[in-house]
């Protein structure tokens, strides 16, 4: 019989004082084994989390939680935290509907000093605790942990210039693995790596002073020289002096691993006091073979077999999918095509394009500001170049689209993956706001295709367009609409809606990941006797409201379909486009995303749960095309 | 008689290559009393362009424009490049209406490579076009001139990092002036100030070098050491080693007023080749005593007397003086609250509060996303954050709005300056925006005052609040709005629209700066018989719709009035709002900024041109009403 683990025997995280050494060794084991099982069933973040299991064991050890604070960027990392604080009997509700989220949550626990779940956050979050602690005149730790891929990030940078001119207390963990989720790029990596390279040349200042002082006080050339070096010691280089200029005390580099030097080394961090920035290095995907090896395809991932580590297929082909292969497709006939991503080649799809073109590929590491405004520097010289980047990520580059691209109406196209509801990730993923900031943008044209085929067509309609346009589609598979196509065709203007369907009670009025579900309630209206027009608008700016305004005056009701915030996006914009048109009259029932953060779980029950269903569709219309079909109506359970 | 200008004699650009030492001293006076005298009449930025008259002269000398590329961060500073390049014939219309921008402009000279206006873009966009060169097999020069102010933005360390990894031929020319807007802040700007203190250190290298040589190799424990040495002399410091490490060659510091030596720098860098950074030393408003003395005033000035250097006086006083004192005010009652700048501290009016509780007042530089969550991570330790941040340049934090503020309801707030038309400044610094992108946002309040003793009221409101709330203003006089005020009664849920006047035929729902303009409406129609309501709506989110549709029920009409983009923006919510409460057959005519970037001009002129004005939203109302008062409109030729 196996003996108890000692996860579920010890009082956590007050009893982690009490261990040795050797079991400390084990509760590293159990946890990396909680994560590896969970996440093989779950689906989730496994190499960033498998990655700091001993320096969550040694912060929870040195530090006392909830007093003091740690914030974790990003976050993906914090599972052994969330296993250790408390959490460990609902860990099995991991990234479920209603569990644990994947990400460090104020709600969830007070050991969750900050929720995070964007990247480059941690240091500035944690300024701020600690400018609050010394404000209230109290005494805590405050830690940020970064990981080298999120300090690539423009208000890290931010965040350590200011934290190292105000010197006050604070421990930042730089948390090295040479990854960000793919490979690091950038100087900044480069520079790492040369410390990790060069552990000794910390000792050169030791001997060069030892060196100077030995030296004979004779031959006066030598002896101007001398002193000339005496007075500039101080200028000699020891690893992390990027840090040090900063104003940051520099430790390390560390072995991540080693849980006893990161507590020493996070204790003498504390006693130092001011800025100081511990420098560790771990291995991604560590204790676990198949993310030792693959860290990149563990970084985030579905549900695996453990024994084999073969990720469980899911449904395909996605959106991404079409994207990854038009823009193989498009770059092969246009030289001009340049494609940029932020970190993201390989959830973005354009690994493919960067392994056939790798000139005109560009990953510019956790940046998406820089991303935008680089575009545009190509574009102002002919390129054209396709920035593909999460929604929410996006968010990030909102002042340089409108400052750098759409004031100089300049020609690149943003490639918006995981724009709606991006699923387990929850709230710091979904992409719910998308349209609405990017409508307010003046010469944006924003485009949403209803299946693969069409993500193709509006990819090269907006390569062959000009001036900005967005391409907004969803995390999920492109389920291809089944009608009689009207292809868009480009060099004609701006794109048309299309009716998929025509029908004389409703007008539906889909945007692109709500199209096939427009169709399915169409069909399914028309067993209650309800003919429905079925609209794909394609863009959500301009909104072709002639088309729309045509069909919608013969009906007694609009519906507008989204899969983003109701406030200032497509629905919105239909309603005011048939206002303005004089069919305000025209009752529009809005179907979308709530004002409000939407939770995490599957995809499809957060859809439902929006009233994204054909369930709630149909009901609500039918409602509100009144007694005329209450009879039916009342018969089908179904819809009451 | 005086001799004529060289300005006036030679062809520029090209004929600066044909001057000698003497004759670029009288032209970089002339070019400076053209600025001088200039920005006394038309306003404008005057200590940065006065900094940089050398700099400019010689990268025209060097580089052969446009074929070369100068892009010029933020841009105020490009005066004397308009001057020397072609536009000196119309630079008295600096700033005005219909003539020169304040800032570069492609759409104005082939000489502009670049737009510019915020802070921190210039390195992408030159990185993108050197990327565009090599692309495309071309030979010129890019060159990015930054300011050590911008260099804190962290999309600038975004560009750095990633040009210095990749290696392309680029020169940066950090203009070094040790200020931003107002004094430096931050860890670099400290790091810069080492370096200028002590130029000799370069020599560290070399003279370690030359002592290392000539040790004899005698001692044994002592050639050990040599040895180390010898092996390590690559670490020494040489200044601008953070540059170094980032994969820059590093040049500097140097003397920004030498125009030969800028000259001799600029070629080394060229023919160096790879990413070379420049460091340059410059005083900011050079060559005018008043701004040498005083550069943080005139850094951007409205007309003043040249002879004097006295400003003329501004009509006041402004909302953001109110802020300033309501900030004193309500700083004094309640410790919690804690001022935040992004290098602003004039501009937004809190000097007045950091000069009296210095312990709570931050400026964070030029970093608006660090400036957000830095304040949310004080108000999760119980501070009452208020972040003032101008409209265009919040939209850099949209992100950290999102996923830090609003995620976490945190209750922070957010003092928007220059929300709405800006003015001279054009459009980088329209404050457009706003409320479209903020509206989005679940949990935001986004509140607007009519006058200068309601802004007070909502600050007060907001701090008694929770979440986040948003409060936007405009650059203008706060004329107060005379009739009699229902207070904002904090503590009692959210604000309601105030109903400031009673009609029975139109009901105009105005929002914050357009609150005067509306009542100003309804006087006007009641000489035509026309009775309006007059609805303060306060809030942009969320709108008190009960109240408008209250008073939208008796009327023929309703009009929105807003200094925002009219798409997402105020009037949409209240056409949606009013739709969704079954009031869809009133028609609403929307008044507010147009769906296009609007031009420089003064602010009166330019809110005319948008339509804003009595003339035109009086007229548009009438016409609205139709034939009722179509005689009586025929009799007045004002309204045709």
């Amino acid at each position: 019989m196996a003996s108890p683990r000692l996860l579920d025997s010890i009082d956590l995280p007050g009893g982690l004082d009490q261990l040795d050494h050797q079991q400390i060794e084990q509760l590293a084991r159990e946890v990396r084994s909680e994560i590896i099982r969970t996440v093989a069933r779950n689906g989730g973040h496994l190499a960033p989390s498998l990655g700091v299991v001993e320096l969550t064991i040694a912060l929870h050890r040195v530090l006392k939680c909830p007093r003091d604070k740690i914030i974790w960027d990003v976050g993906h990392q914090s599972y052994a935290h969330k296993i250790l604080t408390g959490r460990l009997d609902r860990f099995d509700t991991l990234r479920k509907y209603g569990g644990l989220s994947g990400f460090p949550r104020r709600d969830e626990s007070p050991f969750d000093a900050f929720n995070t779940g964007h990247s480059s956050t941690s240091i500035s979050a944690a300024l701020g605790m600690a400018i609050a602690r010394d404000l209230a005149g109290e005494r805590y730790t405050v830690v940020a942990v970064i990981g080298d891929g999120s300090l690539t990030g423009g208000m890290a940078f931010e965040a350590l210039n200011h934290a190292g001119h105000l010197g006050r207390d604070l421990i930042v963990i730089l948390n090295d693995n040479e990854m960000s989720i793919s490979r690091n790029v950038g100087a900044l990596a480069a520079y790492l790596s040369r410390i990790r390279m060069h552990p000794g040349v910390r000792k050169v200042k030791g001997d060069v002073e030892r060196l100077v002082e030995r030296l004979p006080a004779v031959g006066d050339k030598l002896s101007i020289a001398v002193k000339r070096v005496k007075g500039s010691i101080k200028y000699l280089v020891v690893p992390g002096m990027l840090f040090e200029e900063l104003g940051f005390t520099y430790l390390g580099p560390i072995d991540g691993h080693d849980e006893a030097l990161l507590e020493r080394t996070i204790r003498d961090a504390r006693d130092k006091g001011g800025p100081v920035l511990i420098h560790i290095v771990t291995q991604k995907g560590r204790g676990y073979g198949p993310s030792e090896e693959n860290p990149r395809i563990f970084h985030g991932v579905g549900p695996f077999d453990v024994e084999s580590g073969t990720l469980k297929s899911k449904d395909g082909p996605w959106f991404t999918d079409f994207f990854r292969d038009a823009m193989v497709e498009l770059g092969q006939d246009d030289s001009r095509i340049v494609a940029i991503t932020a970190a993201m080649p390989d959830g973005t799809g354009l690994s493919e394009f960067a392994r056939r073109f790798p000139e005109r590929f560009i990953d510019v590491g956790i940046a998406e500001q820089h991303a935008v405004t680089l575009a545009c520097g190509l574009a102002s010289q002919g390129f054209i170049p396709v920035v593909a980047i999460y929604s929410t990520f996006l968010q990030r580059a909102y002042d340089q689209i409108i400052h750098d691209l759409a004031l100089q109406h300049l020609h690149v196209v943003l490639a918006i993956d995981r724009a709606g509801l991006a699923g387990e990730d929850g709230p710091t993923h979904h992409g719910a706001f998308d349209i609405s900031y990017l409508r307010a943008v003046p010469g944006m044209v924003v485009l949403a295709p209803k299946d693969g085929e069409e993500l193709r067509e509006m990819l090269r309609w907006a390569i062959l367009s000009e001036g900005p346009v967005a391409i907004r589609y969803p995390r999920d598979a492109a389920r291809p609409v089944l009608t009689t196509r009207v292809g868009m065709k480009p060099g004609f203007g701006l794109p048309k809606a299309e009716v998929l369907r025509e029908g004389k009670d409703v007008t539906l009025v889909a945007l692109g990941s709500m199209v096939n579900l427009a169709l399915d309630c169409a069909r399914t209206l028309s067993r209650y006797n309800v003919s429905a027009t079925v609209i794909n608008s394609r863009a959500a700016k301009p909104i072709d409201i002639e088309t729309i305004g045509r069909f919608a005056t013969g009906s007694a009701m609009v519906a507008t379909l989204e899969e983003n915030t109701l406030t200032g996006g497509f629905g919105e914009g239909v309603t005011q486009g048939l206002h303005d048109a004089g069919l305000g009259d025209i009752p529009v029932v809005r179907f979308g995303l709530p004002d409000r953060f939407v939770e995490h779980g599957p995809r499809s029950l957060l859809l439902q749960r929006c009233g994204l269903s054909q369930d709630n569709i149909v009901k609500s219309i039918l409602s509100q095309l009144g007694s005329r079909v209450a009879g039916r109506a009342e018969d089908d359970r179904k819809w009451t």
